[in-house]
């Protein structure tokens, strides 16, 4: 006590307050502007390869190991959250995302109903708009994929792609919403074009590079919904969206959508805007060490918009920067390479797994053989089987990428993958899987699952209430954290 | 600005200050007890894994994930650091044990040495002993071992066992060292013991269970060694303390060598007590998570120790826990697994890695059979080829059995083991890895690695000076902050 007392004198005199704050009125200090982060898949092993990545390739001539801030990393309020959702301590997105926007815990798959389906819950956002504040949502994945979702529609089911998308565009939640598109446009390939509902239900339909970059607040509603979608209607993943950028395409970042997501919500009564990097989530289940580095950068590249934002509103503006859960149980070490890593021979990789396996799919259709395919796996991930290189593959590795080649090979509908195959290639396209698998582990990285794991999760948290987010908590916290921190009240 | 200046508002009217706080000597707010509690290899990971078991097993009946709280993982003030040494992003208990007490890098394995072993450091209990606080340091391994030694000595190599005693006999540091024991006590053999050593430097020296609960603070300089100590001169594996406890032994736990230290160090200037859980590191070396556990859990018990005399003296205690690094990759979450866990499996086992070493060498002594070996794992793990229970071995998980069993009758130093055997045993005993890996999956728990790992490490705080604990930083930052929060200068 004592202790907490002499810490506000002194804060009190070095601020010249002397007595004269005693008529500012506590209720008014709120955030007019809240911006919620989530790295879908994005634990502490993700932010921290980030972290080493950039560190290894800025100080390319250190001897000495040297880690890098990401935009987020030096936030002073840092919390560490429980993220098990009512089925699993391995919980979903659906589940997780539904915590935070509700403060509820659910089954995993069910976003904002409770465990027996019968309540839907109120949302954040819902709490927000109420409060006179617009509501913007992005994501780097389809918008109507289960953790945008969260953040504007109950369903039962995330996979009710149609009806969350229906849920967005006709309840009254969103002001704008963008980054990748939507997700089975017309349903069951019958329903109304989703584009149409959003027209109809005065949106402001932007799709292309150009009109999202030159979004005004005189918009209005607006979906904004980059050209160039990638798998599943997603935005591209920052690896292959550099490379085609480097190749002379026009591609979106996630930072453009979140400049043209502030320029479009600013007013007077500020905005809530949740924006998730949801492919850090999908190259991690794919076991793409390299790809989810890109991610994670793209997102703190987009968190530097909104502390770019912040530092022209530094009374008015609270950043949230989390996840939702770890994926794949990523390790910054590995068994073979014990305490050695090579955070450096990432940068060989230029191409995510999704796009290699579009090449693979033209190896496959074209007949191509092993040696024209090891070419390919060179050109695009530096393994090679020639001596010299600091990735040459080992004879092992060798085998590894051959079996895997050899299935790949084999029409999908016609492979018969046992249970070792399964889990050496989890489902995925298995030499896509062993090249990143070789260059992970040449790296000293690992993973051991293609699914969600139990990680506690970190809080990132600046700004205006910012300290709501310090400490230990539940994921259903952040909810309860950031209306507290907004001066809201259920 | 105006946020800051309304909590101050807010806090000071909480208080019930008015402006009669005006004469509080700011310089006097620092805490007379501070406590270094270090989990060695207790990443997140670890962290998360003891609080998930505990929870499943405290809920047994319940149908929804339940996590249950450690004493330290409801502090208030946590901080997230990087752990890097000069050497790799992968460190070593040396060189970041190094960076904690005396707030420098240094390459792995070096204690208390620049990287070029030309100058030492000067240490956070150097500095303690000057401002008259009495300085303690425990450890559930040996107490000449990296993490302790840290805290006492400086040497350009933590191999030098017999160098670390004598310097921390010989100094004037310690007041209180103990848990294990000396690791090498005659030095290379012929070398004077370290008891004597003690003795003759004007140690009490203690090694009864008895004695050990009985210390007063009269007893001035001690050191204190439990007699029933196990693998290098360490104290019991907790989860072998326990069943040795359960058939009757006396064993001791870290707590009540902290319940002795705080005794014996009482004094009204104070006291800086480090205590380490060594052995959560060992454990998990060897991929034995349920082990590592029950270390955390210990652990746990003795962090509770520190809070329960914190709430005696609650204007004068600080009271940190951390961990010097992650080890093994720890994951949870499993490919063939996936979404599922299953914690409570985990509780057959009853025996640590070590003690079952200890049944294989036996077993190989005698000649026992395959069939034989099985029940052996069956009463210490659970696992077995019976059908019906929950953890009925498939058939490839017998075949691991199987193979391991074979390669751990081979006599030591008969074997060839190939790099595959390498990579699947880690160099342990393969029976003992191989019974780990089989129980850990099936519970939903893998390790990617033998080594530490790169995986950035929680910091929890609280009490006096706790908030200099709060956000991102390296693991250097922690002897700054605990200097600060003593009101100590270089």
């Amino acid at each position: 006590m004592k202790k907490m007392i002499s810490i506000l004198l002194v804060l009190m005199l070095a601020l010249g307050m002397a007595g004269s704050v005693l008529a500012e009125d506590a209720a008014a200090q709120t955030p007019k502007y809240v911006f919620m982060f989530i790295g879908d898949g994005m634990g502490s092993p993700q932010i921290t390869a980030t972290q080493y990545y950039v560190g290894a390739l800025e100080n390319e001539d250190s001897t000495l190991p040297v880690s890098a801030d990401l935009s987020f990393t030096t936030f002073k309020n840092i919390g560490i959250m429980t993220t098990y959702d009512a089925t699993s301590f391995c919980p979903d997105s659906a589940s997780t995302a539904t915590s935070m926007a509700s403060g509820e815990k659910t089954l995993s798959g069910v976003i904002n109903y409770n465990i027996d389906k019968t309540e839907s819950f109120k949302l954040i956002t819902e709490y927000a708009k109420e409060a006179g504040k617009k509501v913007g949502v992005i994501s780097s994945v389809s918008i109507n994929h289960a953790t945008p979702a969260a953040y504007y529609a109950k369903v039962e089911s995330r996979n009710e792609y149609y009806d969350i998308a229906v849920q967005g565009l006709t309840g009254n939640t969103i002001d704008f919403i963008g980054g990748g598109n939507w997700n089975k446009p017309t349903g069951d390939g019958t329903q109304k074009d989703l584009y149409e509902i959003a027209a109809e239900n005065g949106f402001n339909v932007v799709n292309t590079n150009e009109g999202i970059r030159t979004l005004t607040a005189d918009a209005g509603k607006t979906l904004a919904v980059v050209p160039d979608h990638q798998d599943s209607y997603s935005m591209q993943f920052e690896i292959d969206r550099q490379r085609k950028v480097a190749e002379g395409a026009d591609s979106m970042a996630l930072s453009e959508i979140v400049s043209a997501a502030i320029t479009n919500l600013d007013n007077e009564n500020g905005f809530f805007l949740m924006a998730e990097g949801g492919k850090i989530d999908w190259s991690c289940h794919a076991n793409d060490a390299m790809t989810s580095i890109y991610d994670t950068i793209a997102l703190s590249d987009a968190v530097q918009v909104a502390i770019d934002f912040a530092a022209e509103h530094p009374d008015d503006t609270l950043i949230i920067v989390t996840a939702d859960h770890e994926t794949g149980g990523l390790t910054i070490g590995f068994a073979a390479t014990a305490y050695d890593t090579h955070f450096e021979y990432l940068q060989n990789q230029s191409m995510s797994y999704v796009d290699f396996d579009s090449e693979i799919g033209k190896m496959r259709d074209e007949g191509t053989g092993y040696e024209s395919a090891l070419e390919t796996i060179e050109k695009y991930y530096g393994l090679t089987t020639k001596e010299g290189s600091d990735i040459t593959m080992t004879s092992d590795e060798v085998t590894r990428i051959q079996e895997a080649y050899n299935l790949s090979m084999i029409p999908k509908s016609a492979r018969a993958l046992d249970a070792n195959a399964m889990l050496t290639y989890g489902g995925y396209e298995p030499l896509s899987m062993a090249v990143s698998h070789v260059l992970n582990n040449k790296a000293g990285i690992a993973f051991t699952s293609y699914a969600h794991t139990g990680l506690l999760i970190p809080v990132y948290a600046t700004g205006v209430g910012a300290e709501q987010f310090a400490g230990s908590y539940d994921n259903t916290n952040v909810f309860d954290k950031t209306m507290a921190a907004m001066g809201l009240t259920e």
